[in-house]
This record gives structure tokens, sequence and C-alpha cells, in this order.
């Protein structure tokens, strides 16, 4: 079975997809990319897409998983590279990847990241209590 | 055919080889990535081969032949995420990567050329003279 190679730089782990997918590929996608987060501390992930002609539904229900394990491990997940044709053919399908945030390139989603982090960070500062962040109902 | 994609990421081109190299991937790759280097400026070019099991004479030469090309175009080139198994091979095989640096991950290969950089600008300010440098015999 191939496995996807998950690189670090800095804070962040980089993914980029060139296999097609099958459904132990991506399983192992994900529990390899878990691991690494905790293992690593890192706070973001990137996707690289470039190399793909098609996202189906397949392969977006794997990239909303993997943002989803990926925030309750406190990292952020940001899709990046993905070609015009890939937009297009996405929002005629009607498939949204919800919860996935994306960039036109890696360096841009490193900005993304690095920016929601200092976001985030001013916003724990700016609170000035000390309870746990609640979703407000 | 299949593209390797090319990740711009500060002053580097990362590239992550997943997939079985053909000749005309490799040419293609090679291509590619000399476009680059001269269209974005880069100064380093780093080679993830995590993804692959095998190094054999074939992947060895498209290696050389990279990192030989990123050199007349001012940029080093450094092979990282070679598995030991393909390490032990290599040297059993008898086949040297002539040419080729390598680091153990794309972190420390980023810091590889840093350095590498930073030696060759030191080196250009203390030499004083506006000689170009010749090989000694």
């Amino acid at each position: 079975m191939e496995r996807v190679p998950i690189l670090k730089i800095g804070d962040i782990l980089l993914v980029s997809i060139q296999v097609d997918m099958s459904d132990q590929t991506a399983v192992a996608l994900q529990e390899d990319l878990a691991e690494r987060i905790v293992a690593t501390g890192c706070h973001g992930v990137i996707i690289d897409i470039t190399a793909l002609d098609i996202v189906d539904s397949f392969v977006g229900r794997m990239l909303s998983t993997i943002a989803s394990i990926s925030r309750v491990l406190d990292a952020e997940t940001v899709v990046v590279g993905m070609r015009p044709a890939v937009a297009i053919t996405l929002v005629e399908l009607g498939l949204s990847l919800n919860g996935i945030r994306t960039a036109l390139n890696v360096e841009r989603g490193m900005e993304l990241i690095a920016a929601e982090r200092d976001h985030d960070r001013h916003d724990e500062f700016d609170d000035g209590s000390d309870v746990e962040p609640t979703a407000s109902p």
C-alpha cells in the first residue's frame, strides 16, 4: 500500500497528494497525520492538491475528515494548489468543502495559518477571563 | 502523463517524489524545475524521497542531472528523506549519488541551503578581488 509522505516545516505539516487515493490510503493518511500532529505539536496542516485533476466526493470527504481530526488536535487545515478546473467542477457537482479553508499556494496557506494562530492568541488575551471558551447557543 | 508538483516555500523549491518515475516524467520534472528556478529566482531545491522504496541507477542519474541543472542556474540541490534501506541498497549497488547533497529531513535541508548561501556570500566579500574564481590545478 502506498503511503502519502508528511513533511514537517517549522510549525506546519505539509502533505502533497499525488497518487489516486484508495480507501486504505486515505485512512492511513488520516492516522499518520493525527499521530504526527500529536508527536510534533504542529499547529497547521497544509494539503497540496496541485497534482489532482479531479476532486470527487470521496476526496472531498477525506479532506473534510482530515480537517475535523486536525481541529480537535488544535491544528488548522488549509488546502492549497487547487486547479481552476477542479474548482469549477466542485461547484458544478454541488460539492462544498465543508469546514475546509483554501489558499492559492503553500506560502499563502502558511500565512493564513500564522494569521489565524495570531488572531486566536489575541482573542485569548483580549478575553481577560479564565473560563474555558464555549460555543454560544 | 503525470507531472510532479513543485512547491515554492520562501527561497526554496520543494519537490516530493511519490510516483514511479518514467523517462517522460523525469524529463518533464527537469524542465519544469529549471523553468521555476529561473522564474522565481529561488536559490535552493529540496527533493524529498521519503516515498521511494528504491533508488535505482535511473533515479540516481535523474537526481544528479537535476542537481547539475540547478547548479548552473545558481541553486543548491539537497535530497532529503532517504530511508535507511534505500541508503543501504545504494551502497550495496555501488551507486554513488555524485554531486548530490543529502539531509535527513526538509528542515535540515533548508538549514543546509541557508548555511551554504551564507558561506558563499562571505566568500565573495572575503575574496576582495574581482577575478572569476577558477579551479586550482
